[in-house]
């Protein structure tokens, strides 16, 4: 029975050759290689071409334990997988009846008859064993050659997925001993990456799992930062408490600005908050126009805990909706602390029992010397009132996503 | 003088072959290597080990006329291209102190004194271009191997890709005698992708510019269809008709169902049509919870012609804020078109000239039998109300997407 260890993986697809599209197949393999303990060493994506297809596999089935390709097992002209990999590992292609059979009846089932081209898809190379599609005419293939794996998988992910997790895994969990990649997430907001590693560093520098150094990785993005600790091993128990401990002491040195260490995104904090709470949350939007309702309503369930909100892009929608004075905007701007809590306190009257509030200046257009683009005040009204001003960097979509993780965050602490 | 055709592009970093983070640099760089007339055939990602990086630039090397390699060009120890294609291609390194000066200037600028780890990035392999960086200390460098090109590039997108703009383009622009690659992209929504392909195949079968046959794809998400033609060659203008020629000839075919030919979104289409009617929008949201304001206030300018909205996640916000009767909603239930109407209806009342609303179930619960999940209605009321029930597949997220299209294209219907 041979260990894997090493995997490759290669995306079939001209249209994943344009500036239009990225392979993202790779990223659910990866992450289930890695439970598995396989890592993966190399992705390549190739356009449906014979020769460059060709290259790819030789190249990969030369370093990998594990190849796996999706894509290309369509029926068209265009779909060449099957018939170049069978070329590459010299294997004759023979129609395999039973797919046929699924095929028709699979065709039969809506009522129409099966085009003559899917007839192809029935083509298997000697000595493959077939992983059969519950969701699509494409079967996957799974062949060995020198103790070596290449896996061949359709491209579209509610066709890939499933197949993956049904007939691969099994096979794969048989040839790892055990072995698995553990890994933990810590997830911040309100710093900045350095600012975060500065303090992260000397603490993840001496992690050490039973089998060696925890690999660490920061992943940056606007408005939240994460740390992600990693190992691998068979000694999952030992694995894990290893992890929990980095987990324990990052927290510990990076304080309340942490807001999750078990996955969840920083909206289903703050709604699982006001859950427990019984409270409820309602949200006035300027600049963001709706991105922090957008985030907060992404949550399944949370009509629970957000009654809704108003989107105030006009002043007059701020003084009509919401009960902004005139004098108010007159006297301090639209951007400004005391709109900001007269939006957070008058959204509130929807029936809430917190008010959020976000207004500023989100560009390209509209800063001033005194109130420069990034320029964004957040308000939350609970059982006081609370603003604060931001100076964030980048461009509009930047600076919006900046806002709404300010606003998310400055909810999570007034729920503290 | 060398004429380049093909490029490959190699993505350095070990962060790329986690499940997390994904290389889009390569999107960018391929867009700017088509219209320069070079065809991408192969994207690879490989991490930061010497064995697999030299492996990948070698095949590369062997493949394309110009491979372009990005990150890996900073400080760390874990920052090895510059090393690792120098061994390849048997170039010694050398100090450039051109580039320590500048390095020592930069930080000095910032009041700190250069780290030490720093002077690596000065390292130049003999015969190579330096490639300075406007945005960061790591330089780019590009090399010549027996008529093929190699450019390393840094990874991060802002130090990236002015680089290239600035001095890869102009000299690879040098060496393929004005050949381009001419795209243009047709926006659907409304259809699905078979639908849409159904009508479109046999023109774009027929397509052919003075170079060979128009390439063609087609992209399909939640809402949204494009079809991409694109041809290559020198003779650009002859190109550029072939193209608008087919691009007449599909929007012809496919009808009011094209909402773009010229690369807009469907909301900054819905913006250019209310603003040069001089018209304002308001936008009543329930299921889509703030993402139809989101897309449209994600548009810079959208100030103009957005007055906001109401997020009536809640019915007693539908009733409070829109207006909305209680008999009705007893009567038809929130998600019903004579409640869409009145919601429409009632926030056109903030200042807009324009209402639009959106109620619905975008799951996983709240579904029944008579009104399952995916059940959606839009409204538009302007001259007259008008109200259509939808039934979008697929899960929360994709529902939402597809409520925010339906009504964008209501939107821009009742305007035309």
């Amino acid at each position: 029975m041979p260990d894997l260890h090493s995997a490759e993986i290669i995306a079939v697809g001209s249209e994943l050759l344009t500036p239009h599209r990225v392979d993202t197949n790779s990223l659910f393999l990866t992450g289930r290689l890695n439970e598995l303990g396989i890592v993966v060493h190399a992705k390549t994506v190739v356009g449906d071409d014979r020769a460059d297809l060709a290259t790819a596999v030789r190249g990969a089935l030369s370093r990998a334990d594990l190849v796996i390709a999706t894509g290309g097992l369509g029926p068209t002209d265009d779909d060449l997988t099957r018939d170049v990999v069978a070329q590459v590992l010299g294997r004759t292609l023979a129609e395999d009846p039973q797919i046929v059979e699924g095929m028709v009846a699979r065709f039969a089932r809506r009522g129409v008859a099966m085009p003559a081209v899917n007839r192809k898809q029935a083509q298997v190379p000697q000595g493959a064993v077939v992983l059969p599609n519950s969701r699509g005419t494409a079967p996957g293939l799974l062949l060995e050659t020198d103790g070596r794996f290449i896996v061949l998988l359709p491209g579209p992910p509610r066709e890939m997925q499933p197949m993956f997790d049904e007939q691969v895994a099994p096979r794969l969990a048989a040839m790892t001993a055990g072995r698995q990649v553990r890994r933990r997430v810590i997830k911040i907001t309100g710093r900045s990456e350095s600012q975060v590693e500065e303090v992260a560093y000397p603490i993840y520098s001496r992690l050490t799992s039973p089998v060696g150094p925890v690999q660490t990785t920061i992943l940056a993005s606007p408005g939240q930062i994460e740390l992600h600790l990693s190992a691998s091993g068979s000694d999952v128990v030992a694995i894990d408490r290893t992890l929990a401990d980095g987990v324990a002491q990052l927290s510990e040195a990076l304080g309340s600005i942490v807001f999750s260490v078990d996955g969840r995104s920083l909206e289903t904090v703050v709604g699982d908050l006001l859950h427990a709470r019984s409270l409820h949350l309602a949200v006035a939007e300027s600049c963001t126009g709706g991105l922090l309702l957008g985030r907060l309503t992404e949550v399944p369930g949370s009509s629970d805990w957000v009654v809704g909100g108003v989107v105030a892009y006009s002043n007059s929608v701020k003084v009509q909706t919401l009960g902004v004075g005139h004098d108010l905007l007159e006297a301090h701007g639209a951007v400004s602390e005391p709109v900001a809590r007269a939006m957070a306190e008058g959204v509130r009257l929807l029936g809430a029992d917190v008010g959020a509030s976000i207004t500023g200046i989100a560009g390209p257009g509209g800063g001033s010397p005194e109130k420069p683009v990034g320029t964004v005040v957040v308000a939350v009204a609970y059982r006081e009132t609370v603003a604060r001003t931001f100076l964030f960097p980048g461009d509009r979509e930047t600076v919006r996503r900046h806002s709404t993780s300010a606003a998310l965050d400055m909810i999570r602490r007034s729920l503290l």
